[in-house]
């Protein structure tokens, strides 16, 4: 007999992998699907489509629940994808009703922080711990916060923008409106951007080499500081100090007993091991004490998105209890 | 027959506020109670004088159970007293047990802005929200976290030091060691010590009057301020500017629906009504969509301490429910 699973739907900007997932957190088959987004009718039935042919070619057991991690504004409680900004949603659209009615099994609906953090919670830090904190740096900045075992969602499910929280008064303009956030300045797409427009000012960086053949990533700029670059130095030592304090902060407020880390920019580990210091040494005496430690998240960067929807299918799952 | 009521303790540095209070808030009696803090065993036993006399002159119905709200670090689970920093409290104290075995009646102890909150949950905004922030400046800064209903606690019951948030990374040095946290800058206490440091570059300040007089205030410095003393400008648009990117930063990081405020610095809605327009305008869309406001908590700011420790005699009391 074939391992119980549920399908999981993690939907980017302009990609979507599905997956089938079992309850131990294996995928036991993926698949990504471009998407098409000219409308929001267009992003639907791209969506729908994705599903509808992964299932199609699975040839395991029938999947238990639905679980789809999204951008944007989401009411997980009653399925509802109210808007997104990188995808044109503009009306709101009751997901989780319309792929339980198809389907004839749960479904539920979520944004991708919470989902990777609700995944953390299932199959990572959270076996261990009641309290932390889960870091993402990739284009952007976010949090999930975990405290007395729950997920911190916010009034209206919004709560973990991480990124902007204003670092540097006088710093450069976030597209938020506000100057100084950390997003700009230590996120991959930041980093990038920011590199970019110091190229000029910098005609000997050897940044500019990557940028020509368009293989610039957060791992180049780092790798570059460790050589002397200047330009990598600036744009990377910037990063490690709006991180820094951006975690200090945050271990100060909140208390956690861990900080667990997941997302492109992170993965070589870099940024994290040049802001390790400060943040386990210049908390509070008593937040310093309490806090264990920062760790890569057990789970694997590339695949978080999609356990995070399969978690929430689990979640929903009418053997596994019900919405978190 | 007299109304049924629990005792609350208001420890601070210095006294000691004891009071009776039913469960709809009412405080029936209270007194103040000088500390005398040379050591340890000194500090227990005023402590404990100070409940006894309050106990020995009630006449109202024998107290249904006692709560302590206090400084430094505390288990609320177990009744521990681990340490403080204003008071001399070095070695574990187990207080909720020996003031049970004293008085048998149930006691719990927790510290005091997590108190106040409790009490705001039960008596104040908790009525019509989950998920809001309890933010008071008074000497210090410190906020209560309330989402989902619960009190964000923290790994070791210390979450809650909004003040040790940066906001000026070049700006002065903190006593915890970091450069340009929000307390310096935007507390009372803060604004206070930073008056005294400048006023010998503003001969002419008319809060030179004030500092010889022993009268300067928050109050006072936001006075002076709206009649254009330069000084008080300086030290009012600073802590203006600190105050709005905290609670920005927070709105966008927890997406609360309502922040309350109270402590001594802000009970004159000064610097409120100063950061207000920023804070209902400047965070991210979705995160300013769903706050509803800033309001001064409804809670009396010289009895909140008080209150806040009779809440947590409320949520032990046996016919009241178990420990929150």
């Amino acid at each position: 007999m074939s391992e119980p699973v549920v399908i999981g739907m993690d939907v980017g900007a302009t990609k979507i992998l599905v997956g089938a997932v079992t309850q131990a957190g294996d995928i036991l088959a993926s698949r990504l699907f471009k998407i098409n987004s000219e409308t929001q009718a267009i992003t639907l039935r791209s969506i729908e489509a994705s599903l509808e042919n992964f299932i199609r070619d699975w040839n395991g057991s029938p999947p238990l629940a639905i679980g789809v991690g999204l951008v944007g504004q989401i009411d997980p409680k009653a399925g509802i994808w109210f808007e997104a900004i990188n995808l044109p949603i503009r009306s709101p659209v009751l997901l989780a009703e319309q792929l339980s009615d198809h389907y004839k099994v749960h479904a539920a609906l979520d944004n991708d922080v919470h989902a990777a953090t609700l995944a953390e919670m299932r199959w990572g830090i959270g076996k261990e711990s009641m309290d932390f904190i889960y870091l993402n740096i990739g284009t952007g900045i976010a949090a999930g916060l975990v405290f007395n075992g729950q997920l911190l969602r916010g009034t209206q499910n919004y709560a973990g923008e991480l990124g902007h929280t204003v670092v540097q008064p006088d710093g450069p303009l976030c597209p938020c409106g506000r100057r100084g956030c950390v997003e700009p300045i230590a996120s991959g797409g930041g980093m990038l951007a920011r590199v970019q427009e110091l190229l000029v000012d910098y005609p000997d960086s050897m940044l500019h080499a990557h940028a020509q053949s368009d293989s610039l990533t957060a791992h180049s700029i780092f790798t570059a500081a460790d050589t002397g670059d200047p330009l990598a130095i600036k744009i990377s030592s910037d990063a490690v100090q709006a991180l820094s304090i951006v975690l200090i902060n945050l271990v100060n407020l909140l208390n956690p007993e861990w900080i667990v880390y997941g997302g492109g920019t992170l993965s070589d580990g870099w940024l994290i091991e040049h802001v390790r210091v400060d943040v386990e040494s210049r908390p509070l005496l008593m937040t310093r004490k309490s806090l264990k430690g920062l760790l890569p998240s057990r789970l694997n960067p590339d695949q978080v998105g999609l356990l995070g929807a399969a978690c929430l299918a689990w979640n929903v799952n009418p053997s596994g209890g019900a919405i978190e």
